[in-house]
């Protein structure tokens, strides 16, 4: 056994597991990286087990690699040969929820859906939301800013966050549980931890706002003819009901022939369109909430704005108007191999971009079945790229040309999922050398012994 | 002439003022502390401007005090003996409005009134606004994390900015300036600079999000009879009608009584409350949104939330609900000296802290004039004391007596004036000490000769 292995079983027993003692499901996050076993795997129960965890690690320079639910895109959690994971598995629970201040304190190793749960039985909401929320942690959220759904309405992870406790590389303890919506005494060194993927240190505790609950939920297809509209479309909703509008997903005419002529969805209008948004709104109480909410889509109709739509009558409209936009999860089934981006462009280039992608593909890939669909509200969209026979070659061209495009248009190589380890070679098209130089200085700073998470994001 | 001087002036010609031809404004901030002429004044033209006096002074070692529009009451921008003061002043103006994206990006010394007329131009609000607004900088209130009236509704000024240009300490010149809600590739860095006061960075350009415009605008004064129940009636009115609060405003009984009995306006209510809210939201055009605000507010009176309530009919009606709320504003002609604090205490312990004071104020200051008044909803209330013959003994002793209470309750010193260099000695009491630690772990790094805003904040 290794010296930091023997110092690390001394202090923490039984924490520590080596060998076949590893769960299979330690060896990987969802990044889709070959499966590779962690050295040592540490279950810490505690803050101070972190702390001593990664005081030994600091001392022996060893690397850590901090796992959440794993359910990263982008291999962040995803160990690589040498490391030791620390877990957060064991560091489950919600501590408090306190009604005054609408906020809600737990172990960065919750699962979101227990902290929702949690949220919605005290009467209140969780604004972050998303697909992995069975599996993946609130700390993991928070570690990765994460998105969703219902940004639009309720931000990114950061905008959730009021409070943090954090292990830093040498083993100090760092907390700030606050939970005002307002503190200006200092710098809000909280910032700092939160996206940066577990590179500058250890989540292990949080407070969350919460938000009221919504009275009501509907939902409609609508078909518009361009993005102009699409946002037109966006604002006007806005200006007119502020902070109703909960999800404004696109996608875009490509996205539904897959779904139809490959997927076996029947279409969702007589005639074809450029775009069909998929647009959720908080209007209050049925049946009220559903009458205002067709009332406001049928004067958007009125102005040309929307070509046709469909409002949701029924929790199974509901469900099938959804189908269409969960398709992807589909594609395994009937697509050759894909890539997936998740890129964001501004808004006001995103027309551009797509006719870009109309014009290259077919010249460039006459065979790839590719789609654009996403949270557009946020600018953020997903490209997804499916190629017969795919290689390391077709891959490589396929990034080049998404990434490229996005850098030409101000955009980012990561809306939401993070860099992790696959998009860091990626990350100088976003970012400027100054940018890089300075995100460098601040891990140096954190991690002089480099031991969190080594090769992710930088 | 110093070397440093020189070389200034050698590098950047008429930007630099000395002596004489420094105006008397940049010899003092709103802080009230004693005017002090600045060594030297700069007033850069553009970025790289700052660029090149930020790595002069960093070569020479030259202490730099960064001057916006010099409303801040914390003294932060308030010059020391010796200091260079650099001024945005001429780096003014709204350089783009990008309706898509609903962003605009000005340069940092536009004062904040142009920013939100600019925005108001193009169809849209900006979520930024404080009494300073005709003199603060944007890039003041970026530096400051400023608050002010519509936080609830709208964020801190962190909420509000999607992007930034800053030069660090050395003149290196650090820009992202993102249009888009998601963007997480790698740190993001303009984190650390949003609220840091000046002591990590000049801001030198800014990217806004802007928010649609509200239709209308409601007001009320309401009284209540506990602390808890004006939360129920925040809770309850967010839960009813998301997103349409845009003022929530306490006044405790002590204030009131200020206002009618020294103050000489008439009473809101024949008879006395513990505690007066004033309310506003966005309920859409008139009348309707008159209309509906007065049903949800008379809701609350069955209830038996709301003891008593008048909902402003005109905007002369509304002008005199808000001549309450701005009496301290005129206590300077009734009151003798003040302390004015400005601290922030977590929900479920503000009736604790009003009744500290309540019980300890009588005891430990009889002639003692204060009141308690704030935006409550953020958590964030005023405490104004003024006492005959006020010495540095009292105003120690106040000091003492109210940040104790705010440190014991888990609240904040400063809830958004920030600390610059008049709360400094306090902020051990809402910081521990590895806050501290890293706080000054970054600031050592980000700017090693300590040449930015020395003594503010750390
Ligand atoms: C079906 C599915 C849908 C998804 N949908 C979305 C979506 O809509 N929006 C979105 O943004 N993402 C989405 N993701 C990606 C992923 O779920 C999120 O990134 C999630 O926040 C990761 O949480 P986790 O606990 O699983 O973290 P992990 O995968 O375990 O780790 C992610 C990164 O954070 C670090 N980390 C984890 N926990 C901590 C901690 N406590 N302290 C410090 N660092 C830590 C890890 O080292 C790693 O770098 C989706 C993933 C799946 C599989
Ligand atoms: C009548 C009145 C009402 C107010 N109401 C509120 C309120 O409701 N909420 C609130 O939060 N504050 C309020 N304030 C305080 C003040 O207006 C804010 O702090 C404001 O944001 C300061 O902006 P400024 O441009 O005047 O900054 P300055 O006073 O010039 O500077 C403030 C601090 O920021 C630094 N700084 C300024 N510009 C830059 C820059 N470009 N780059 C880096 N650092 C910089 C300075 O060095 C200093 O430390 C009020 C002040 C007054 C006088």
């Amino acid at each position: 056994m290794s010296s930091v292995i023997e110092a690390l079983v001394k202090e923490l027993g039984d924490q520590v597991r080596v060998g076949a003692d590893i769960p299979l499901r330690n060896h990987a996050d969802a990044s889709g990286l070959a499966p590779t076993p962690p050295q040592v795997l540490i279950l810490p129960r505690s803050t101070s087990d972190v702390a001593t965890a990664l005081r030994l690690c600091h001392e022996h320079r060893q690397p850590v690699v901090i796992q959440g639910g794993l359910t990263g895109l982008a291999g962040g959690a995803h160990p690589q040969a040498g490391e030791i994971a620390l877990s957060l598995e064991r560091m489950s629970g919600v501590e408090e929820i306190d009604p005054a201040s609408a906020t809600l304190t737990a172990l960065a190793g919750t699962p979101l859906a227990v902290v929702q749960q949690a949220a919605d039985e005290a009467g209140f909401l969780c604004g972050i939301d998303l697909g992995a929320r069975g599996t993946c942690t609130i700390g993991g959220n928070i570690a990765t800013n994460a998105g969703g759904n219902q940004v639009l309405r309720y931000g990114m992870a950061r905008r959730n966050t009021l409070g943090l406790e954090v292990v830093l590389a040498d083993g100090t303890i760092v907390r700030s549980l606050n939970k005002m919506l307002k503190n200006n005494a200092g710098y809000d060194w909280t910032q700092i931890f939160i996206g940066s993927e577990g590179t500058l240190g250890v989540v292990t505790r949080v407070v969350v706002g919460l938000h009221p609950k919504p009275q009501g939920q509907q939902t409609a297809l609508c078909a518009v003819s361009s993005f102009e509209d699409a946002t037109a479309v966006l604002r006007r909703f806005q200006q007119a009901h502020p902070g109703r509008l909960l999800v404004f997903e696109a996608m875009w005419r490509e996205f539904m022939t897959v779904a139809t002529q490959i997927c076996g969805l029947s279409p969702a209008f007589s005639d074809e369109y450029d775009l069909t948004l998929l647009i959720e709104a908080d209007m209050g109480e049925d049946p009220e909430g559903t009458e205002t909410f067709s009332a406001v889509l049928g004067d958007f109709y009125e102005q040309g704005l929307i070509k046709d739509a469909v409002v949701a009558q029924s929790q199974a409209d509901r469900n099938r108007f959804w189908t269409y936009r969960e398709t992807p999860y589909e594609y395994g089934r009937f697509l050759p191999e894909e890539i997936r981006f998740d890129v964001s462009v501004p808004l006001d280039h995103m027309t551009e971009a797509v006719e870009h992608l109309r014009q290259e593909m077919p010249k460039q890939y006459p065979d790839a079945i590719w789609v654009v669909f996403g949270h557009v509200a946020d600018s953020n969209i997903h490209i997804n790229v499916a190629v017969k026979d795919m290689d390391d070659g077709i891959k490589k061209g396929i990034q080049g040309l998404v990434y490229d495009l996005v850098a030409r248009l101000g955009g980012s190589i990561s809306a939401e999922h993070g860099i992790g380890r696959i998009k860091r070679p990626y990350l100088p098209l976003s970012r400027t050398e100054p940018e890089l130089v300075l995100m460098t200085t601040l891990k140096r700073t954190l991690d002089p012994a480099g031991i969190l998470n080594p090769g992710r994001v930088l």
